[in-house]
């Protein structure tokens, strides 16, 4: 597996690789105040604004060798094409490589992204630490960037014609469908609650079933609702997960009196997804009468889902048309840098097949062909957006 | 709450107490090999089988009061009652304080009672540890005992004629009937089980509801079918109970790819014990197969079913009869000594409520009058086994 995480030693040595190749590719590199890696290569059309595509090098702890670093590798190959043939688009390019995407050492992610969107701020750097209790701010700072200098990061509305991303998809859609190519609709949104279910702990062979009120039961029965009306309320791709879950006191000989559980709701589909957690919570609130278990309810995370713009995936599925690549058009169920440059510029994304569905480990995985696919249909797509225009439909 | 571990300073000072009290009602005090202190009454028949009656003065961490001492000091009152009148029963009387009966300590009960009914060998003394890997045998030795010789305190058949215990009920029973006596007809068995469902860990962004293969979910469905087999296979006091589950990885975002439970059944009646087993791991069986999981069962503990004697729970009624107290028969959902000694003896037991069923907490509590009531049948019942012995119907 690869571990890279950000603002560490192999991070550095990683974005040096990535920036002396860019630099042979005749780009203008330089880092800006939050970390993101920016290659440009001027466009013929004086004053033009750019068109960028990129994604992330940071990793999960021992995860796998695409995640990320096939858009940074794609974005620069389309570069590298393009200077190799001395074409020149209308429009800039540029190459960029988004700071910490990931959010696994300051349990906070898309750090870059949001940075160039606008959308983060100093305090959420000062208050996220790792394991050690650095925060994200002091761990930029270490590495050389100037976190107190944050807002400098962010590019103005229309800095940026577009935003691209090859990805690899993390899921087994495309390689189940046999398709080439991915072209996503949207990013789903992310509901996260805690539950937790308080009843009476008690002596497991004194205390007769009715007179239970077993806090574990009580989570068992939602967790199956949960799975229920997902099913029966949702689309096809909405999804709910219980990952985790705790029981006190936790003793083979003790009716449980205290279950918590991590509940986390996706769905492309705002509506949606108000009513899928809806449904699980009146639900759950049903149960806990049932059980006689008190049920509270701490709301987490709270992501929109964010359409990528109509005109990127339009652009996206033509470019695999002319090369004769099948396509699927599909939202996103995990998260993307694309998703904060969706809210300062047009923004679409390709994906490519994940071998098994596999990601975040090892064994990810996406055969050479396929990547070269991606490639060649972002390239295409970038042509095809630097000559139409975003907003030709 | 009430801490007094086995073989520790507390235990010394219990017993030193106890003991004391033991010698001034006229008692003739011993401690065997496995730690039991056994006083003793002589009887007027010379040559005849003592009938006995005890329980435990050890505690779990923060327990109650009562659990164990009330049966050693209802006892002892007995003994003293007998004494201050100048009774004398035909058999000899023999107040017992068995050793080690919560498992607590060293994860292993009934140690006392089950030397004395020779069930009990070095071996397992050797092996249960304690929190600092004190085995159970070195801290019989450093208590001043003599484990080595553990074989000299099992009782040899018809040395003793009965025994009799008298405990709280440790459940709300009694309190709910508004009876004054619990008659035990027999202790439940206890059928222990490590379930592991085994799934397949999956982003929980990019897994779709039917791909997965979500060992949670399977464990969730298991826990609630676990309630309704038992209740729809079981008796009244037929008990399942799931009080331990874990997850892995156990993150918000990653699909469960491994559950594991504990599961335990209690049931007076073996074959409703298997039967109940049976029904549950078959639903697990199948319910894993749905979801797509390996089940893999691994067998704990299997304590059978242990019936009191009649004839001892037929004198116990007719005392309560003869006292004018109501009484309800019940089996004991929890262990106790008298389980180990009713395969030594005929062995009986009496229950006494418990304020709204608490035990093993600070809050254990029953009313001091229905201690005495619980005091004054065991009397009668002694006086009855005396007079009638055991075999009379």
């Amino acid at each position: 597996g690869i571990t890279r995480l950000s603002f560490t030693e192999e991070d550095r040595r990683a974005r040096e690789l990535f920036g002396r190749w860019c630099g042979e590719a005749g780009l203008n590199v330089r880092t800006d105040a939050a970390g993101n890696l920016i290659a440009r290569l001027e466009g013929a059309r004086p004053g033009a604004p750019a068109i960028a595509a990129g994604s992330h090098l940071d990793t999960v702890p021992r995860g796998g060798a695409f995640d990320g670093a096939l858009g940074c590798v794609g974005a620069l190959e389309c570069a590298q094409s393009l200077a190799a043939e001395g074409r020149r688009l209308a429009h800039p390019f540029e190459v960029v490589v988004f700071a910490e995407e990931e959010g696994t050492r300051f349990g906070s992610g898309l750090l870059g992204s949001r940075a160039m969107a606008g959308l983060l701020g100093l305090p959420e750097l000062e208050h996220s630490r790792d394991r050690e209790g650095i925060s994200a701010a002091q761990a930029m700072e270490r590495f050389g960037l100037q976190p107190q200098r944050l807002g400098s990061a962010a590019r103005r509305p229309g800095e940026l014609a577009a935003y691209l991303e090859l990805h690899v998809e993390q899921g087994p859609l495309l390689e189940n469908a046999g398709v080439g190519i991915g072209v996503v609709t949207e990013v789903v949104g992310i509901w996260r609650y805690t539950l937790r279910l308080l009843g009476q702990a008690n002596h497991a062979g004194t205390t007769r079933l009715p007179m239970r009120r077993d806090a574990l039961l009580a989570a068992a029965r939602v967790i199956v609702a949960a799975r229920r009306l997902t099913a029966e309320r949702g689309a096809e791709a909405s999804v709910a997960t219980v990952g985790q879950i705790a029981v006190e006191p936790g003793a083979v000989n003790v009716v449980p009196g205290r279950a918590e559980l991590a509940l986390e709701i996706r769905d492309a589909d705002e509506a949606r997804l108000s009513a899928i957690a809806g449904a699980i919570l009146a639900e759950a609130a049903c149960i806990a009468g049932e059980e006689r278990v008190e049920l509270e309810v701490q709301e987490g995370a709270r992501i929109a889902p964010v359409p990528m713009h109509a005109a990127a995936w339009r652009a996206v599925r033509r470019a695999a048309e002319q090369l004769d690549i099948t396509t699927l058009e599909m939202p996103s169920g995990a998260g993307h840098d694309a998703q904060s440059m969706a809210r300062l510029c047009p923004a679409g994304m390709i994906f490519v097949p994940s071998a098994g569905g596999l990601s975040h480990c090892p064994a990810e995985f996406t055969p050479w062909e396929q990547a070269e696919t991606g490639v060649r249909v972002l390239e295409r797509t970038l042509c095809i957006l630097d000559q139409r225009g975003i907003d030709e439909r």
